[in-house]
């Protein structure tokens, strides 16, 4: 049987999965989206993604675009396609609208969810990464605040594409980028965290895309007695670490073998906190 | 008959207008763009799209994107679409490729042509605007330059969208972004020029997508003998012009009524300008 989609609230084949091109969400690049993973069947952290979703939406001024029936559409997408693990992405877009770029208040968004087999990682299985992170800091800034919300996960993701382009040619497979004041912000798709004496650190909020495992991690880290410091830092404070690793939701906690062809490294305290990420995993997803 | 719409190297019925979701263009917004004016069935300026469009797809690292055939996939759309005067926006995606970020070197780009009626503007005829546009300056900064090179045209349009919803509960019909530093940048859709003493003044390259039509205009001022200058400006520089006045392909030169609640509007040196931009259309698109 071909893969599944959920296109504006109906499963289709995947030869069916388009949007019209006069979609804003082609037009302009007009919509949110998260990437999820299930684990098990049941989606990872669900609750913080729709929510997500939904500020996003907000901040695009469509609030109330995400459908209610969201988690039920990304469930049927799951069971058409017999998958439990899995990576999963939802995208709004603010629909088809006259054209003009001033968008109406009146949405009727259109809601597409993919799925595609992706097996546990984490200690319990096989990362999906190869393995530790190869970065570059890059010469791409991250978009400022002022000019796109950093909060709002858009498909306007031009700016990481730039900053992955930048590794053409190199071995790298991340980008850092830095801020308009060259402080460290993030990767093209993942936050960065490092051991600084004992002390977990990472970029604060403001210029990063402040991500869901990112969160989870700094929950972790508490639960588990790690000191957690975020602020502003250079490239040079997280090549000087003692441990460092990458987090996003497909990742999950990558460690950061070289940057700028400096090795750094995953740890012990890497190490704690990838258990105490899986270990959150199994109690939301697999037991009870 | 359906209005047709020229994809992926075919024309098709409007209903069949479609992406698949897993283009870039949709995911992503990585895609090149382009809005053109077809008067008298001809492309206005057609070399310096064509030109834009290429440059911005190098930009995007998919030089050689550009089909060779692009100028005659226009030409068929306005002829099947039985249009002489007309809007025609050109897009070129990075396509379909394996879902990750980094995108590959081998494209298989997807280019979608649509066409619709705009009867010509400027003194021959009305003009597309109902008229003078209201602008108000907003909090939404342009992005700059090293976060996503602002030469480029892409369907990454989401700062454009942000500028232009802050109008809401305004009267207002155009945005005019500043840069990081706070100096006037463009509208959301237009680039800004003011008069001043006698000379025609517009913020110069480096935070602006530098418009074709902004480009026709300085060469228009210097065959008329008015004096041009480039560069930095405030808010109230344009507040306090003589006369001001917007640019961009489907809107020709419109005169900029009022700024913030301040009246400006055009005046004898816009209409020279007007005037002779209409004889450019002229000579290039109706005789010979």
């Amino acid at each position: 049987m071909s893969r599944q989609y959920h296109v504006d609230g109906e499963l289709v084949d995947r030869a069916d999965a388009t949007v019209h091109v006069e979609d804003r969400g082609f037009r302009y690049g007009d919509a949110a989206f998260e990437t999820c993973r299930a684990y098990g069947g049941r989606v990872f952290l669900w609750d913080r993604h729709r929510d997500r979703l939904a500020a996003t939406c907000e901040t695009l001024g469509m609030a109330g675009a995400v459908p209610h029936d969201l988690r039920e559409r990304v469930d049927a997408t799951l069971v058409a396609n017999d998958l439990r693990e899995a990576y999963v992405r939802v995208s709004v877009t603010r629909g088809v609208q006259p054209g003009k770029l001033t968008p109406e208040r009146d949405v009727d968004p259109t809601v597409v969810v993919y799925a595609e087999s992706l097996p546990r990682g984490g200690t319990a299985g096989d990362p999906i990464w190869d393995g530790p992170a190869t970065v570059r800091s890059v010469g791409t800034r991250r978009i400022p605040d002022d000019a796109l919300p950093v909060d709002a996960k858009t498909h306007n993701y031009l700016n990481g594409i730039l900053a992955r382009i930048e590794l053409r040619g190199s071995d790298a497979d991340e980008s850092l980028m830095c801020d308009s004041d060259g402080y460290v912000a993030e990767g093209a798709t993942s936050n960065v965290f490092f051991l600084d004496a004992g002390t977990l650190k990472t970029p604060e909020r403001g210029t990063i895309l402040p991500g869901i495992t990112r969160e989870a991690v700094l929950e972790a880290a508490e639960r588990i007695g790690v000191p957690v410091e975020t602020g502003r830092y250079t490239v040079d404070d997280v090549a000087n670490a003692a441990e460092a690793f990458l987090t996003n939701t497909t990742w999950e906690l990558r460690p950061l073998g070289r940057l700028d062809g400096t090795a750094i490294g995953g740890g012990p305290v890497t190490a704690r906190l990838r258990a105490a990420y899986d270990e959150l995993v199994d109690r939301r997803c697999y037991t009870g």
